[in-house]
């Protein structure tokens, strides 16, 4: 394993740790006072979202790299199915305008959100096989504009209206099933750190498949599922463990801290969290 | 699979899905009304909490058994791992109390939510083995007495506070584990209708250690991951497949309606919900 407490250039920040400066949340920061942030404390790349990118995609990956950041990836596609992907050619066409964006952006992966049980459907096994059918449309114009697609587990609670895909097992049969030399699969620690298959099914995965790594904790007494995510160290997730997994599967690539936290996180200021955030990786990650 | 359109003598009653008459939720019925609202129905068995019971079990048991039901099962262990289950001695001394109130109500099974991540540890793995070794120390004791003892996979969502079982592959490893005949698995809907791995791990369990079929359904956009279970039909869980699946791996015993439904079951009339069971046992399951 990588050796964090000597070396933070793996840390990515995923800027939705920061609150997204939406709905009241996060300080108001703009793309370039994040990338100015994170480069001037030593992250290694940074993440962005569509929601912050408008029009300017080109010029943040620009400012990013010059700032002497990577862009490890954007977030994220449409749903792919689910109650509001039920027109299959206007999903493929938001699809494409998220991976043109990424393009632009110089984005080496695109994540994959696949959307929950598919109108019609009951469980989730018809679902994922709507959701292969449409990533292996995606694939090759994602290909030509050498952008990765990584599909993403997420928690089984999600699994009625946010993501029918809830397993790596399940993560890794798509990519067997679609077959893409740009397909592969990301790995959240919120998502999948109970999942005592994982090291098992990373392995499927092997080294070329697996696009990133998501950081943050599960808190033990979470309050909410979707905006109550712990920092590293703060939770009951073995990270040193999961980490293990990822890299014995062959994943070297960037550690991208991802924690929606309404309550807490997004209440401090940026560039504290930031500090903070530096202080775990090289610790307890 | 069996046909409940046309003999509904499977269908079990939860109690729980009548509101415990706690908190403020359910209309106050007695066991014994219970009790007659389902023969009065055609229902097979009941499925009983332990706060419910206090010191007469044997007279409810009795009550039950008078009345045509058979007791299926009790609601359930105390938590073996976990920030309740530090003493060890404890956690046994409860849980054997447990299975005593299960001989006296003469229930066939006695359930069990393993409680969650235990302290000093972090992920599932090792609390799990501290289940293994805690469950193998009560299951002689409930073999005495006739008790099965059903281990029951929550939903990952709980997996920090409330069960670091998550996976029948996790609860199938254990009953590997422990070896004892007594030992099984309960299989509930709510907590496993995600899983495509469901099908292949209660092939491994068998019929002798598939010990219950809890029923329900997932909402899409559910509000609450407690209290907002749906009533069977109205969700995304593929009841057909599930109960396929768990028919056969062998299993033919009771199917047992638990539903925690603060704002909408738990709201009606418990003989309405009980005739919208059996309506939709028989139509839906």
């Amino acid at each position: 394993m990588r050796d964090f407490s000597i070396d933070h250039s793996a840390l990515a920040l995923n800027t939705a740790s920061l609150g997204h400066n939406l709905d009241g949340h996060g300080a108001g920061w703009e793309p370039e006072r994040i990338i100015d942030a994170c480069a001037a404390r030593g992250f290694g790349s940074i993440v962005f979202w569509r929601r912050e990118i408008g029009t300017r995609a080109i010029a943040i990956g620009e400012r990013a790299r010059a700032a002497g950041l990577s862009v490890a990836g954007l977030c994220r596609t449409p749903f792919l199915v689910g109650t509001q992907a039920i027109d299959k050619a206007m999903v493929l066409d938001e699809a494409k305008a998220s991976i043109d964006m990424a393009a632009g952006l110089g984005a080496a992966v695109l994540t994959i959100v696949v959307g929950g049980v598919h109108p019609g459907t009951k469980g989730t096994a018809e679902s994922l096989k709507i959701v292969a059918d449409r990533v292996a449309a995606l694939a090759p114009y994602a290909a030509e504009r050498n952008v990765k697609l990584a599909l993403e587990p997420l928690n089984p609670v999600y699994a009625g209206n946010r993501s029918c895909l809830t397993t790596m097992r399940d993560a890794v049969d798509i990519c067997d099933a679609v077959d893409a030399p740009n397909l592969g699969i990301a790995v959240d620690v919120y998502h999948v750190w109970w999942d005592n298959d994982l090291d098992t099914q990373l392995q499927r995965a092997g080294k070329h498949r697996i696009f990133g790594y998501h950081l943050c904790d599960w808190l033990a007494d979470t309050s909410d599922v979707l905006l109550d995510r712990g920092m590293m160290g703060d939770g009951v997730a073995d990270l040193k463990a999961l980490r293990k997994s990822v890299e014995g599967a062959g994943y070297a690539g960037p550690c991208e801290v991802e924690i929606f936290s309404a309550n807490t996180w997004w209440k401090r200021d940026p560039g504290e969290v930031l500090d903070v955030m530096v202080d775990r990786f090289r610790t307890v990650c």
